[in-house]
């Protein structure tokens, strides 16, 4: 999970209306430059203006958020928005992208509490900087939070502050290499005219939702795996449909991330198809909404059962699935995928 | 990466005759119970005897090596070998794997410290127990590591451990559902006739090593990815390649584990044949050997060049590898495959 992950303005913005503990259960997160108080319906309209209005968002509200958490597109730091290398006179600091990990504290690194500790500046998620200890943020010369703004306007704010010589943190939860801001970071800095190297760009790893998942339902993903994303914002749902073709039909275990909104019903029904066409009815299913998180809760099922729980309430944005193969199963409420040691061992 | 990852005793063994710092770089590890003093080459013969002999390993021999570090087969402790949960007459303790992240200390999650200081005795392989910061070993009332002995032995013995009463902790590095044991403990208990209930069994997430290694390429793995291990102990060569073939036509990076050991030359040169038949010839490929630990190497090259660097020393079961897809480019020395935003994006 990370704060910038994804970066679907859609599902991103459904989640806006959602409670922050379930915000923080996800690999998404909002991205919206408005209609964040929507609900999860209207958000999704909403999803679709903050993919259009994100454009803008990124070349001229870089700074805005922090000055107001509405929506509105006056700003009142106009200068560094949309700032070129050259607009910069300081030495630049360092820009660090940190996986937070799981939503709750416990699950940080001491790598990521270290990187925290020695940034000037921490931006990120309001739902993902409250999963940061107090005795961290207390340390921290500025936090730059936006309750609203998209990861595309945070990742260009964290950039300018590191070309205007801070040492800046851009946090999120889970791996920043996880449907995460670590590359979005790097195609800004080199939009910029900047590079990594000025800034000493670096990443710090986090646990990803597919392992904090895997963790509450036992040992699913032990063998071979994959991650598929259902959102359709950033990769066209026929080429997400191929990949869902290409790895059900092969023993991969499936970990499903981002898996319904409401404006993308579709999608969950034809991930559901496509999968029930190559794995039997009965294959196991494990289902973790909010993992970590207040909210959590974890249901293991059956494929068959798959596509009608993407109405119920275990299944939204912040919600990972995973999909066994032909040989997982389930023992004492655990889901488990033999590595093939009965094999080749006896016990 | 994880103590008991793979446990394909064939990589695994290759790994014995490495450096500890090496060995703790990779998702696998030492699971022979002989010859693991042997060096590469002949660690691959002892690979595939460590495969033969753990099958009595893991019936009879499972406090052997604690007993001794020497792989003959006398035992010194007998009677909880191959232990039924009848034979045991204590209310069994809790059960928790416990994954490490990276190859050094910071990379733990306060989680994982939090269950190895509550954790009466820590099983692990030596090199693993070594990353564990000795305020928590020196908490604990046992330490049970095995230089050379097999997973399944030393997975057997932590539950024999806990069936007796005590709070085990097995550990490894890595997330324990990647490539690891979390599955064999499962699997094991059931074999005695336990049940995951009755340890309470639990699992702590760590950072696996695609993680770690994507965060020191740049942002190579923020799409849809997938993992494949190319040992083929556990999993049938034919399988494996089916697998490549699968996802190598379809836009997933693809991290490789397990890439290559003596023995299994062949298993590296037809993986990289098999993603030439799909992938152009400059397609970047990040490889990382011994993530994390003071032999680090970083590398990044493209996918024509991957074969011949089979036999270089940066690639080795201590080496994790990953392919970039058509989109994948290499910037300022990092690895970078875009989200896609800057066809929703302007900047």
């Amino acid at each position: 999970m990370s704060t910038d992950t994804n970066a679907d303005a859609d599902e991103s913005t459904s989640k806006c209306g959602a409670s922050s503990t379930a915000e923080t259960g996800s690999e998404s997160e909002a991205s919206s430059t408005s209609k964040c108080g929507a609900s999860s319906s209207d958000s999704d309209d909403s999803g679709s203006k903050c993919g259009a209005s994100s454009s803008s968002a990124s070349s001229s509200s870089g700074s805005k958020c922090g000055a107001s958490s509405s929506d509105d597109d006056s700003s009142s730091n106009e200068q560094e928005v949309g700032a070129k290398v050259d607009d910069f006179d300081a030495d630049p600091g360092q820009l660090t992208a940190v996986g937070l990990g799981p939503g709750h504290a416990e699950g940080m690194t001491e790598r990521a509490k270290t990187a925290l500790l020695e940034a000037d500046h921490i931006v990120g998620y309001t739902t993902y900087i409250e999963l940061i200890p107090d005795e961290i943020t207390e340390q921290a010369d500025e936090i730059y939070d936006t309750p609203m703004c998209g990861e595309v306007s945070r990742t260009e704010e964290s950039i300018d502050r590191t070309l205007a010589g801070n040492d800046v943190a851009i946090v999120g939860s889970g791996d920043p290499n996880v449907y995460a801001l670590a590359g979005l970071a790097l195609e800004i800095l080199e939009s910029k005219g900047a590079t990594a190297s000025m800034v000493d760009f670096d990443v710090i790893p986090g646990v990803p939702a597919a392992q904090s998942c895997a963790a509450r339902l036992g040992a699913p993903l032990v063998n071979d795996t994959v991650s598929v994303s259902l959102s359709d914002h950033l990769v066209p749902m026929p080429e997400i449909e191929s990949r869902l073709h290409s790895v059900a039909s092969e023993s991969f275990t499936i970990t499903i991330y981002n898996p319904w909104s409401r404006k993308r019903r579709d999608n969950f029904q034809k991930c559901c198809e496509i999968l029930l066409t190559h794995r039997e009815e009965d294959t196991p299913v494990g289902i973790v909404h909010g993992a970590g998180r207040e909210d959590e809760q974890v249901m293991i099922t059956e494929l068959a059962e798959l596509e009608e729980l993407g109405e119920s309430e275990i299944i939204d944005m912040t919600t990972t699935i995973v999909v066994g193969t032909e040989d997982t199963y389930v023992w004492d409420d655990r889901m488990v995928t033999p590595r093939g040691y009965e094999t080749k061992y006896d016990y």
